[in-house]
C-alpha cells in the first residue's frame, strides 16, 4: 500500500481563515480548522465616523494561517489514513483587492514600531471604500487616454480596487506611502511568506489580482504606462518601480515551505506552495469551472465566473467586471461578473422583520418577560424559516410584485453603484412572504440578465453549478433560480470551494497533477441534487423577466425608449391569470 | 333668558351610526353617541369567498338611529343648559353610494319574509365592489354615446356606485330586482323614515348622492336617457320610471318629524328634518368650507372638496371624481376628489411590521411567555407611536426613498384602480421608519397632484382645512403634508365634521339661519394649531415632487416622454446633500 498524498488549502476570507486538508486521489476532506481573526470587529477595523473604512490587522494572517492549519492537522491525525508527511502541495487564496503597503523585506508597515498603529500601514480589506474619489479619477482619466485600461474591467474602476487605494494612501497617510517599497496583494504575500522570501521584488505576483484589480493586460504590455499614473496623479510617479512587470497563474509554484513554517506547522520542508489568487476564482476551480460551465458562488453577494479560450474571446464583453487570461485556469480567459448584493438583500429584509422585536416589543407590557437580545438571536434563522415556509406556497406571478435587486447599486451588467432597490405592485393585502419571495426572484432575474449578457458575446452557458452557504441551505432560492434561469442547476459537493480549489493547485504545484484539470476531475465533484426548471413557473416567469427587464433598462440606462405604463397592468394580469388557475 | 336651540347631526358611518347635538348659536357639542352596527362582522356583512361583496342589514340603521339618538340626548340631558324642546333641526349624512332595494311602502325588501335571508335585498354598502364588471360596461357604453354621462364623474363609472349595483342585482338576483319599487340611497332613506313618509315617489333625493354616483345632471335632463340604459342592458329598461328626476340640496327640508319618531325619541313631533347627504361632503360643511379653502378629509382613504361659483367653472376637471352643483353647498359647484388609501397604506405597513408577532414570535422559545392575541392588540397603536417617534427625526431627503402611493389603486387624478405601490430607492440600509415616513410622503405628494390639477383650472386653492382621525392623532404627517403641499394646513375645531354638517344643515332646514354659510359662521371654527411649511424641507420636497411626479406619469400614464434615468441617481443626490448638511 502506497501513502496517501494529501493538499493544504488556505482559504483566507473578510472574518476568518480556513485550513483545509484533501486527499489528493478523491478530494475527501480529512481535517479543516476555522479561525477566526482577533482585531476589530469580527476581524475589521471599523471607523465610527467612516463607513467607507474598513481595514485588518495583519497579526490575524500570522496567527490565523498557523492556528488554522495546526487545527486542521489536530483533525486530520484522528484519520487512520493519515499522515503529516503525505502534504505535498500548498494553496493560497484571499480576498481582493486587499492590500498592504509593505517594507523592503516586504513586512507590513504595521509591523514597524513608527506605524504601529496607524491604520493607513496596515491591510485595505478589499470592501475598504474610502478611495471613491480616486477610483472615479482613474476611471475618468482611462477614458481620456488612447488605451483604456479598464477595458478589461468592466470599463470603471473600482473603489475596492488597488490603485485607487494606494493613491488615496498616499493622499491621507503621506507618511506611509513614503516608507512603503512596495504594495502587495493578500493573496500574494501569504505564500511568499510560507516559502520564506517575501522580499518585494522576489514575490510571485499573482495574475488573477493583477488582471483584475490593477489593470495589468498583456496587450498593453502588463500595468498602465508611467505617464497614465502620472496624469492620474503626480503622487503616483515611479509607482510601476515600486510593483512588478511579471505575473503568474496559480498552478505555479512559488517554491518550497520554508523551515522555519515547516517547524512552526509541524510539517515537512519543502512542500510546494503555488501562487495565490483570489477566493471567488479558485472557489470556482474547486467547484468545477470548465468551458460551457458557469460557476455561481453565493452568499451575501455573488460572484459568477467562466471561463472561455482566448481565441473564443477577443472583445471585452460589455458591463463585465473581469476579462483577464489565466486568472481562473491557465490557459483560458477568466471571466468575473456578480451581483453585489444577494444574501445580504434576504437578510436586510429578514431583519426589516426583526425590527419590530427590538424597538417595539420591548416597550409592549411582556417586555419584562422577555429577554430581547436572546430573541433576536432565535429569530435570525427562524425568520428565514418562516418566510421560506410561507413564500413555498407562492406561485410565480401570484403575488402581483416585482424588484429590482440593485439595493447595494448594480456590479454586472450596469456597473454602477449609484442604484438602488425598487419594489412595484404593492398592495394592500400585500404579506412578507410575498415581498420576501420577490426580493429572491429579483436577485435571480439580476443573475439572468448577466447570463444573458455573456451568451450575447457568443459564450454558451451550458450548465450552472452553485456553491456558497445559500445555494446549499436554500432549495426555494434554488428552484426559483432553475425557473428563471431556465436551466437545471446544480450544487458542488464540497461545501468550501475556495479552499478546495486553492488545495488543488497546491497539488498541481507539487507536480502531482500535471495541469489544475486534472485535478478538477479527481478532487471535485457535485451533489446528486439538481433543481430543474418547472415548466408553468418558467412560462410565468419568462413574462415577469420581461417586465423586469423594461424596468432595469428604463432606470438603469440613459435614453431608454420603451413604454412603462405597461408593467403595473401586465403584473396585474398575471396575478389574475394566475389566481384563477389556483 | 330665552330658550338655547340645538340642532341634531346624524352620521352613519361603515360600521356605526354617531348622534351629535350641537348648540345652533356656538356649535358647542352638547352630546354624543355612537352606535356600532351588530349584524355581520364590526357592521358589514361579508363573503367568505368573494372580497369584493359587502353588504349590510338595515335593521341596524333603524336600531342605531334610536339608540344613537338616544345616547346623545342622554349626555346632553346632564347640561343645564339644554332641554329636549330647543332641538329645532335634524340632518343626516351617510356613506355612498349605498343603495337598498325598496317596496311600494320605501321598506327594505330584506324586511320582507320572502327576502330576509337574501344579501341581494339588504344594503349594498358603498364598499361592495361585485359590480366591478357592470361598472366597466356603463363606463364602456359611456363612451359611445353622444352624451358622455360620466363626464362630472371623473369619466369612469366606479363599480360603488349606483347603477352598477342595481344592475349587478338585476343579474344575480332577478327575483329581488322585480319585486324592488325603487332603489333608494341610504341618505335618502333615513330623512324621509323620520318625517314618516317612505313612499319611493315622495322621497326628496339628495343632489348630492345623484349628482356624483347615479350621473344625475341638469345638463342632459336629470338621470342619462332610457335609450342609455337600454344599451347597456336591457334589464335596465324602465329603471328611470322606478327612480326620480328631482333631486334636492341638502339645505331643504324634507318635512317635520312624524309623531311615531318623536315618541320613540322622546322629541317634539314636527321638528325640521333636512334632505340628506354623503358624510365626506356634509363633512366639508362641518369644517368650513368655502371659495377657495380645500377641505380634507383624512382617513382610511381621503376624500378632498371644494365648492366654485357654477360661472367660474363650465368645464368637468379631468380626473377630479365629481363635480355637481349643490352637493355640498347650495349655489356652488361641489368637486369631490380623493385618494383610494391613505390611512390604509399606514396600516398596512404597520401590520407588515406585526407580522412577525403572530407569525414568528409564536415559535421563538418565548412563545409560551406571550399571549400573542394581546401583543397584537398593544402594537397596533404602539407601532405607529415608535414609527412616528423615530420618523421624526428624519430630514426630508435624507432616506433617498421615494413611493407611489397607489396600493390600493388611483382615485384622483388617474382615475385607474388598476394601479399599484411602489418603492425606490432601496438600500441595505434602509429602516421601517424611512420606509414609513416616505408612505407618509407619497400620500403627500398624491395630495399635492390633485391640487395642482384643480388650481391648473383656474380654481385657486387658498388654504387647506384637514380633518379625521389622522389630521388629529398625527402632528408628524401634518407638517409633511404641510411642507410637501407648500401652504398652511389648518384642522377643524371639531373632530365630528360630519355630523357637525349635519347639524348645520338641520339648523338651515328649521329655519334658524337662512343659508347654510350662516350656520357654518356660527356653528363651526378652527383648532388654533396650524402647521407652517418649513422652508428647508419645502425645498428638498420641491426636488422630490419632481421625481414622484416622473414616476406617476411613466407608470401611470401612456406614452410618457421622460427619462427615468435620472430617478435614482437625483434620490442619491438629495440624500448625500441632506446627509451633508447634519
Amino acid at each position: 500500500m502506497t501513502e496517501k498524498k494529501f493538499s493544504l488549502g488556505l482559504d483566507f476570507g473578510t472574518n476568518s481563515v480556513r485550513a483545509l486538508i484533501v486527499d489528493v486521489e478523491n478530494g475527501e476532506e480529512i481535517g479543516s480548522c476555522v479561525y477566526n481573526y482577533r482585531r476589530g470587529e469580527d476581524g475589521v477595523i471599523l471607523d465610527e465616523k467612516d463607513p467607507n473604512f474598513a481595514r485588518q490587522d495583519p497579526k490575524d494572517y500570522w496567527e490565523g494561517m498557523e492556528a488554522s492549519i495546526q487545527g486542521a492537522l489536530r483533525e486530520a491525525r484522528d484519520k487512520k489514513s493519515f499522515r503529516a508527511e503525505g502534504i505535498v502541495g500548498i494553496g493560497i487564496d484571499t480576498t481582493g483587492s486587499t492590500l498592504l503597503p509593505v517594507d523592503e523585506d516586504g513586512l507590513p508597515l504595521s509591523f514597524q514600531e513608527e506605524f504601529k498603529n496607524n491604520p493607513a500601514a496596515m491591510v485595505w480589506l478589499w470592501k475598504d471604500h474610502t478611495s471613491f474619489e480616486e477610483a472615479a479619477l482613474i476611471t475618468a482619466r482611462a477614458k481620456e487616454d488612447e488605451i483604456d485600461y479598464t477595458k478589461y474591467s468592466g470599463g470603471i474602476y473600482s473603489s475596492e480596487w488597488f490603485f485607487s487605494k494606494i493613491l488615496h494612501l498616499a493622499k491621507v497617510a503621506p507618511e506611509v506611502f513614503r516608507a512603503a517599497a512596495s504594495f502587495v496583494e493578500h493573496c500574494d504575500l501569504m505564500p511568499a511568506l510560507l516559502v520564506g522570501d517575501t522580499k518585494p521584488q522576489n514575490i510571485k505576483r499573482s495574475r488573477c489580482a493583477a488582471g483584475h484589480k490593477a489593470m495589468f493586460n498583456r496587450e498593453w504590455g502588463g500595468l498602465p504606462a508611467e505617464q497614465f499614473f502620472c496624469r492620474v496623479d503626480e503622487k503616483l510617479k515611479g509607482i510601476r518601480d515600486k510593483l512588478y512587470q511579471e505575473t503568474y497563474t496559480a498552478d505555479v509554484k512559488v517554491g518550497g515551505l520554508s523551515k522555519e513554517w515547516a517547524e512552526k506547522l509541524s510539517l515537512s520542508a519543502g512542500v510546494s506552495v503555488s501562487v495565490g489568487a483570489f477566493d471567488a476564482h479558485m472557489g470556482a476551480v474547486g467547484a468545477g469551472i470548465k468551458p460551457g460551465t458557469l460557476v455561481k458562488i453565493m452568499g451575501t453577494s455573488t460572484c459568477d465566473t467562466m471561463i472561455a479560450p482566448p481565441e473564443t474571446l477577443k472583445v471585452s464583453i460589455e458591463g463585465i467586471c473581469g476579462q483577464v487570461e489565466g486568472s481562473i485556469i491557465p490557459g483560458f480567459v477568466g471571466l468575473e461578473a456578480g451581483q453585489s448584493a444577494v444574501g445580504d438583500i434576504f437578510a436586510w429584509y429578514r431583519d426589516q422583520l426583526r425590527w419590530p422585536v427590538e424597538n417595539i416589543l420591548s416597550r409592549t407590557s411582556f417586555a419584562s418577560s422577555l429577554d430581547i437580545k436572546k430573541l433576536m438571536e432565535e429569530t435570525k434563522d427562524l425568520s428565514y424559516e418562516i418566510l421560506t415556509e410561507k413564500a413555498k406556497s407562492l406561485r410565480a406571478g401570484q403575488s402581483g410584485l416585482l424588484a429590482l435587486d440593485w439595493l447595494n447599486g448594480n456590479r454586472t451588467i450596469l456597473v454602477d453603484p449609484n442604484l438602488t432597490g425598487q419594489i412595484i405592485g404593492l398592495t394592500l393585502q400585500t404579506r412578507p412572504e410575498e415581498i420576501f419571495l420577490a426580493l429572491i426572484e429579483s436577485t435571480a432575474f439580476g443573475a439572468k440578465v448577466i447570463m444573458d449578457r455573456i451568451s450575447e458575446y457568443g459564450i454558451d452557458i451550458e450548465e450552472v453549478i452553485t456553491c456558497g452557504g445559500l445555494a446549499e441551505r436554500n432549495p426555494l432560492l434554488m428552484q426559483v433560480y432553475a425557473d428563471i434561469i431556465g436551466k437545471p442547476i446544480k450544487i458542488s459537493r464540497s461545501a468550501q470551494t475556495c479552499a478546495l480549489g486553492a488545495a488543488m493547485f497546491g497539488a498541481v504545484a507539487a507536480g502531482h497533477y500535471p495541469r489544475v484539470e486534472d485535478a478538477q476531475g479527481v478532487m471535485g465533484g457535485l451533489k446528486s441534487t439538481v433543481y430543474y426548471p418547472r415548466e408553468e413557473s418558467m412560462a410565468v416567469y419568462s413574462r415577469l423577466f420581461k417586465l423586469y427587464k423594461t424596468l432595469h433598462d428604463s432606470l438603469g440606462t440613459k435614453n431608454f425608449s420603451g413604454d412603462l405604463y405597461p408593467v403595473m397592468k401586465e403584473l396585474l394580469k398575471i396575478k389574475r391569470e394566475v389566481m384563477s388557475k389556483c
